[in-house]
């Protein structure tokens, strides 16, 4: 009897990863992961024209090179049923009619890449969007986000309108992949709803940007099948069969079924480069204060999930790590940072960051925000520094489950997830103190591409649900972490002053005039 | 025909410096510097015993040791005309009434040694003064600052009952040191006046302290002979002839007739560890809001002279080269970090700093306060934060000078001198565009200890008087820097965000809240 396989794709910030899942045994057989060849392109194009300031761009043919090698890798040769794919979000780009990527033809224009989820150049652009406010916006915590698909529009619109005129599409990275696998253009309802504040009732708000319109098309749900893969991705890999390909689903959403998150009134938060937190439920609440979206259906069918989250999380560590390294090896940084740091007391460093490194998601979406460091002495040492770095991305969670709490929802469990939670016991052990509350960390390797694996499987009708594809392929145990009396007494005056300084308008407004300095030519 | 020679003694922070100078020719002929054994005692006693957080003490018998190797180096079978002493203040001891250190009996009780300037454990002592408040700070600000003597004294009273009962004498260590080199207690104005608000007119505020009115002296005016050396010292050193020993000056204070600051309408800036600042003119104002003291003839005859500071300068700098070294070698780190620092623009860095690592002096005189760095993003670097350092140092310099206008005198000449000044051209044409106003720095060798040394001239009469010693003993030439109109003019809106932040109430009650989890026991 031949072998039957699945496939999960994890497109992140810097590289793409894949997984091969047996589908008799549930195992994960192999998995591989391939390196951007331009990665986050900030400074300059590949062809060396420099690039302004708060620019994250992606190059699209990184993407299908990355399909190539890893669905290579993974599937030559063999019989594959289906493959899911994650992805960042949100990155969109614009198309041609065909599925061209128009970066192919304009090699040189900065406005034909891929906007990276975190290009924070078109914060302007929503600025005064938020500012008139609009009925539309009630499910997103009133804000457009300069991070969203509607901000990088309008951005592609107003500064390269012969770039705009030639885009027939403007889509997020992950529903292209799709086109290019399938041939068929199927966009993902998740990235509609929580990137282009897409509604079934109300479609796309469209007259916010002129000429979106005929360039969005309408999403499907997740668990959807787009197409199967094309014959000429088959004869480049060497996949066997005609491989479902589900609609893609946003990274840090894809994850939920991989790790054990089929239960309601579940706070599920993937740690990454960002922190990503989904609270799951299965009836709707009016929008908690401060959270930044919700949806129906959009992440999970018929499962509410309240969306929220931190700009910067594992990127600030590592910025700290990398400006001021103890190693000429980053890992061993990490490890020997780590080691000093858990000698240390709960709020014994007499420091307090706010952790707004790539500005703040909740509650001011505001990229503009940025980093603070306060109660510098002539005794702080670099290991206080990396502990108040580790206090203020605990702080910043917890303010998100208070935002939640206090919007009335009933969060009973605490999942996070990454690779970070994997390889960060410190850390986990202060999320679960900071925030009063266990926390429950899922033992699985690749749990975003497993998850993105369990969509294909759903689509292609492999499993009969996601609950059935989360007990066939997600995780089966997990790490506990119980929160320590003493401990959470001890953060909760700092997270107090952490408060403070949050609602503090001078800070924010001497963040705004430092940011200005960034967009003022020097 | 034999050399006669003039000794100047300058007693820092870290270690003691001296300097012989030919009383013919005015030049410096020889200079030596001795590291203090014991150095600053911030976290155990020589004897092991630990000492709490916030503390900073000095053994008085290092200072001896030092004496007795840098008076032999230079004056050893040299005829000695006069030695003149400067020294950091306050940092006061308690002695018994023949003089001896009172660390001499009890080498375990950290109360019995010297409390050096930056001890700050009794802010709290001053606070409830400061609330109170009382008519005789109407010179000083109307606040006592927990650096200053009568903090000291009564943080001693309170928690050492039984070393204060045998303290006969609470005195500034460098009247210490001129007592044991003299044998005759002769204090200095200089100290009395800013360290323990003394006037002519109503004497110490013996109220604040119970008992400390019989264990201070009458202060005599700098420039006074306190006696000669004695016999002892002669024959341990080598010492020809009667020198004259003059009455010990504020370090900061005596360097002035070294570096050419006999003219009035001149603010003269000492930047070492802290940076000390001197207003000097002809006639009085009343004290303008924010400057911390002002007093005639204490640091130069029928001179008034406002004073002013910040508590973290120099170190500043050090700290974050020794927390983040780029080499090895302190002074190579310095250099790699200015010569990265020199590249960028004014304002470049996006990062403001508030210069409070020790504290704060202009205007809130609080120990309490703490170092901010705001503006913090991924891209920030290493460079960066230095430079934002720097900028922040040349801020809270601004600030005093903002103040100082704003009272309504008239600032005509900046002088700025030390070490750091002739080492740091970066900082130094900063300063000049921070500040908006011509800055002229001495080119002179070891100011402090030749204004020690002209202090000693006067007192003997090797000299008429401090305009004669200045012209004949100080600095001959000037490096001048002129403000870049263009640099000033994109350093005011950062200046502005830095008065914003420093005016910016929720901030200070954060650092005072971290401040009191140091007090806290962990």
């Amino acid at each position: 009897m031949t072998s039957l396989f699945i496939i999960g794709l994890d497109y992140g910030s810097e590289s793409a990863r894949g997984v091969l899942i047996d589908t008799v045994t549930g195992e994960q057989v192999d998995s591989c992961t391939h390196t951007y060849r331009h990665g986050i392109m900030t400074d300059s194009l590949p062809t060396g024209r420099p690039l302004p300031a708060g620019w994250a761009l992606q190059d699209a043919a990184d993407y299908l090179e990355a399909a190539q090698i890893i669905l290579e890798k993974l599937g030559n040769n063999r019989h594959i049923a289906s493959i899911g794919v994650g992805f960042t979000a949100s990155s969109p780009l614009p198309a041609s009619a065909d599925g061209q990527a128009l970066s192919t033809h304009h090699p040189d224009e900065p406005h034909a890449y891929v906007k990276l989820w975190k290009h924070s150049a078109p914060q302007a652009y929503v600025d005064e969007i938020n500012r008139r406010g609009d009925h539309f916006l009630d499910n997103f915590g009133g804000k457009v986000s300069g991070e969203w698909l509607l901000a990088k529009a309008a951005q592609l619109a107003d500064e390269a309108p012969h770039i705009w005129a030639q885009a027939d599409r403007f889509i997020e990275a992950g529903d292209w992949l799709v086109w290019q696998l399938t041939q068929r253009e199927v966009r993902s309802l998740d990235f509609a709803a929580y990137k282009a504040q897409y509604t079934g009732q109300t479609g796309y708000p469209h007259h916010l940007v002129d000429g979106l319109e005929q360039r969005l098309t309408t999403p499907y749900p997740v668990g959807t099948a787009a197409g199967t893969l094309s014959n000429a991705w088959r004869q480049r890999t060497g996949i066997l069969g005609n491989a479902t390909v589900a609609v893609a689903v946003i990274d840090s959403h894809v994850v939920l079924p991989a790790v054990g998150t089929m239960v309601p009134h579940t706070l599920v938060a993937a740690l990454g480069t960002s922190a990503a937190y989904l609270f799951l439920d299965d009836t709707a609440q009016p929008l908690p204060t401060g959270i930044e979206g919700m949806a129906n259906g959009a992440a999970l069918p018929d499962v509410w999930c309240y969306e929220a989250g931190q700009a910067g999380f594992g990127d600030i560590l590592a910025w700290f790590v990398r400006t001021f390294p103890r190693s000429d090896d980053m890992a061993e940084s990490f490890r020997l940072y780590n080691s000093s740091a858990a000698a240390l007391a709960p709020a014994q460093t007499r420091l307090l960051a706010l952790d707004w490194w790539s500005g703040n998601r909740v509650p001011f979406a505001d990229a503009h925000l940025s980093g603070l460091l306060v109660g510098l002495t002539l005794t702080s040492t670099s290991t206080d520094i990396y502990r108040a770095l580790l206090e203020a991305l605990c702080f910043g969670a917890r303010a998100i489950l208070d935002y939640l709490q206090a919007g009335g929802v009933s969060v009973q469990h605490i999942l996070l997830t990454s690779g970070l939670s994997q390889r960060n016991p410190l850390l986990m052990q202060m999320m679960a103190d900071v925030l009063g509350h266990a926390i429950k960390v899922p033992n699985i390797q690749n749990p975003t591409a497993v998850g993105a694996a369990i969509h294909g499987a759903v689509a292609a009708g492999i499993v009969a649900d996601f609950a059935t594809g989360s007990r066939r392929f997600g995780a089966r145990d997990f790490e506990c972490y119980q929160p320590r009396d003493a401990n959470t007494q001890a953060y909760q005056p700092v997270y107090q002053q952490y408060r403070e300084l949050m609602a503090d308008n001078a800070i924010r407004r001497t963040m705004h005039h430092l940011a200005d300095n960034l967009r003022r030519p020097q």
